[in-house]
């Protein structure tokens, strides 16, 4: 606790490990690349998957598990699949002090091992669509790692549909970015523009790749979901086919989708504070802390535990998450320290003469503002309080990105924006490849999306000057 | 659903396959001993996950993840560790196109990844009891494997828990044994023994193995669940110390417990029958499956659908699963076979003559006793047929152990008996290794555990004739 975080001014990129570790989301492990998501990480993306789930199952989706190991010849059966995922992977050689006949590839991801199976189970129209979901580890090996945004080992879902036509697939496609955008505007309070990837950019053996990209407080974007069109790709590579109503057979058409540990990293980013965490009460494994400044004997802890119970039970349909911290080995200055660093997004603080006065102190982690409110009604109030500081946090969040796109036409003023402050750079593109690598190398910047939104614009590609009919973000990204 | 199950008496373990995958449970994968758990085995995963997570919340633990991998010289650390599981390890020797320094081993259990963590976390008293629980896959070669039962990848919860006294970690490997007992008998409808394995049946690198062991239809005994008492082994192993109140270091006492997908397995086999899957209501997917008998037109297919809302809002605190059936490609014996097929509890068909009547036929999946109910009131009383279901499932369950659980005292009618009809051979035994070994050899037979209860009573070694004072059940086992 004693550990002071790099303030963001400082080192924007130590002060999010200070803090990530700090506040004990994760730590590193000891293998190269790996980390520990830690119980107050953990909780949180316990959090995220109980909403997801729901929302997958509300869309008709179920839970399957496939297996962890992929037998290498069959990420080979899909040309640009093996290209972009081999490398990243790791090998098994060995099982049981035998060396096997043929590798084994540990998941990156897993199209190809569930293909193979949808090969067996799909037979007719009646199968279709097949929606399943599965929530699983995935290895791609990585260099250069950082805690949630990028470890070799992580944690994620992957949705994998199977479909009778183009158009339901494509829609499908759709429909589950809907999914992520809604998921993390209204729970995670983060800002996305939603979109479709380049060329470039696009899914190893996808025909079209649709992302939400958010923008973090130091200017770069972070790719939050992404979902893809993998029209009948990966049905050719493994012969899924199907009979239609007229008994002709088919391949069918498919998608994938996924979001993973990763959003941990995007959460911490957009909100949190020199502080500490800010964590969004939908999400938030503790929404409210009670912390009595009691003496021994004095009664204040009690009543302070009462209040807790009450809180906890005052609306029995989605009970606030309260925790009463009646510690006595550490003072209320360190408690009041610990929760800010955990990012609780409400403290109350209950004393001998607030409780001779019918009141509490109430203090906000978003504005740091303290409060006296009444002590009767107050556990009737907090699920308000909470869902005004949800909306709040959504607000600040919108106003920054806000500040932070810029409309540019002039690849000097560009590069001078792109390093300082940052942001999503809206500006025409011709379309072509060539102009897109070109500023990538030169920049580091790539175009992080092609906006579903966004009014049609005639202009000149801010690269080589032809013309252009809209404008697309760029940024450097996570 | 035109293929047929083998039937129990004809070949038990055929049977059992083909319901699991006829069932839809779960599916052979293109990977040597593994296995794809299918939509409806991990809703019931899922189901089962759900109850546990909240019993192992409800007694303080919290859940993290560490990682998939680990060092290879990690596992050696443990002596008797090591023996275990080295030659069951599968083995990473390549990642991201580069021969590894040194392999990693995916993780058969996380004890040695988790004690250098906590090395690190754990500093004084006032971290401990440090309760960690983990949901993962893990990974044990296997030679011969079984869907459920025995599979190179299963999915687990491991619990690994670390305390200040020795008197505390043996309380922890109590309690846990214990919530696996109650979620066995009261979700599963499983009786299990709870007892401490035989020192050839304990844990590597435990100094006590506790478990819950049950007994299937076909004699043969399931071990279901484990606790251990680590001592401080692994503390040791991993320098995992304490400063106590008086400022003294100490290594701590750990725990580690786990259960598995196993579980589904020990579900199917002691519930099931030729017809299909019987699941106890507490844990099925879907509890009630309401099948109109309709034609176009008649509004039976409506009067249906209002009756499946009813039945699910009829009780919000812990709605029924209920699934309405209203398919009009096929007939209503292809629909009842299906949910036969698939162990719904309860069955709910209504035709036209039944809605004049203002009745339903109500169908028992464990009896399958068809009865006549009035509709008014039906949503209701199901849940109460629904708990009477589950209490039936375990009488019955516990009926089958006592009858199949022997006293034997003669070893020739102990390898009589334990070939037909198989089961709890309950038999005086000296203690030592050399005759469980000896009747291993020769039977297969191993001793489950030693039981808490039993009442202690003098007798001779069903092996050497040695003085004994307590028996102990021996069986074949899965």
């Amino acid at each position: 606790m004693s550990k002071v975080i790099t303030p963001r001014a400082e080192d924007y990129s130590r002060w999010y490990t200070d803090l990530v570790i700090q506040a004990q989301l994760a730590d590193y492990a000891p293998v190269k690349g790996c980390m520990v998501i830690r119980p107050h990480g953990y909780a949180l993306w316990e959090n995220m998957q109980r909403v997801l789930d729901r929302m997958f199952k509300e869309t008709g989706h179920e839970n399957a598990y496939f297996p962890l190991f992929i037998p290498e010849s069959f990420l080979k059966k899909e040309a640009k699949h093996v290209e972009g995922f081999a490398p990243e992977c790791a090998v098994v050689t060995h099982g049981g002090g035998k060396k096997l006949d043929e590798p084994l590839m540990i998941r990156p991801t897993s199209e190809t091992i569930i293909y193979s199976m949808y090969a067996k189970w799909i037979r007719s129209w009646r199968d279709l669509p097949l929606l399943i979901n599965q929530w699983a580890n995935v290895v791609r090996w990585e260099m250069r790692t950082r805690l949630f945004l990028r470890t070799t080992e992580f944690l994620w879902q992957e949705g994998h549909t199977a479909h009778a036509t183009e158009a339901e697939a494509e829609e499908e496609a759709r429909r589950m970015l809907d999914v992520y955008a809604r998921f993390a505007e209204e729970y995670m309070a983060v800002p996305v523009l939603r979109g479709v990837k380049t060329d470039a950019e696009r899914f190893a053996g996808a025909v079209r790749t649709y992302s939400i990209e958010a923008l973090m407080q130091d200017g770069k974007g972070l790719q939050a979901g992404t979902s893809h069109n993998l029209g009948q790709n990966f049905a050719r590579a493994f012969d899924v086919q199907f009979q239609n109503r007229e008994g002709t057979l088919e391949y069918v058409w498919s998608t994938s989708w996924g979001v993973s540990t990763r959003l941990i990293g995007a959460l911490v980013m957009q909100h949190s504070d020199d502080q500490g965490l800010v964590l969004p009460p939908a999400l938030a494994p503790i929404q409210a802390v009670v912390v009595p400044i009691f003496k021994a004997g004095d009664g204040v802890r009690e009543s302070a535990a009462g209040l807790a119970r009450e809180i906890a039970a005052a609306d029995s349909a989605s009970p606030v998450r309260v925790r009463l911290d009646a510690r006595d080995e550490v003072s209320p200055g360190f408690k009041f320290n610990e929760w800010e660093l955990r990012g609780v997004p409400l403290r109350i603080e209950i004393g001998p003469r607030d409780i001779a006065k019918g009141q509490v102190v109430l203090a906000g982690r978003l504005d740091g503002k303290k409060q006296f409110l009444p002590r009767a009604g107050l556990a009737e109030r907090l699920p308000g309080l909470l869902r005004d500081m949800q909306t709040a946090l959504l607000e600040r969040a919108r106003a920054f990105v806000a500040s932070r796109t810029f409309r540019v036409d002039d690849f000097q003023e560009f590069k001078k924006l792109l390093e300082d402050p940052g942001g999503f750079l809206l500006c025409h593109w011709c379309g072509s490849a060539a102009c897109e690598a070109s500023v990538k190398d030169e920049t580091k910047a790539t175009i992080r999306c092609i906006p579903f939104e966004g009014a049609e614009e005639s202009g000149r590609c801010i690269r080589c000057g032809a013309d252009s009919r809209r404008r697309v973000p760029f940024a450097k990204a996570y």
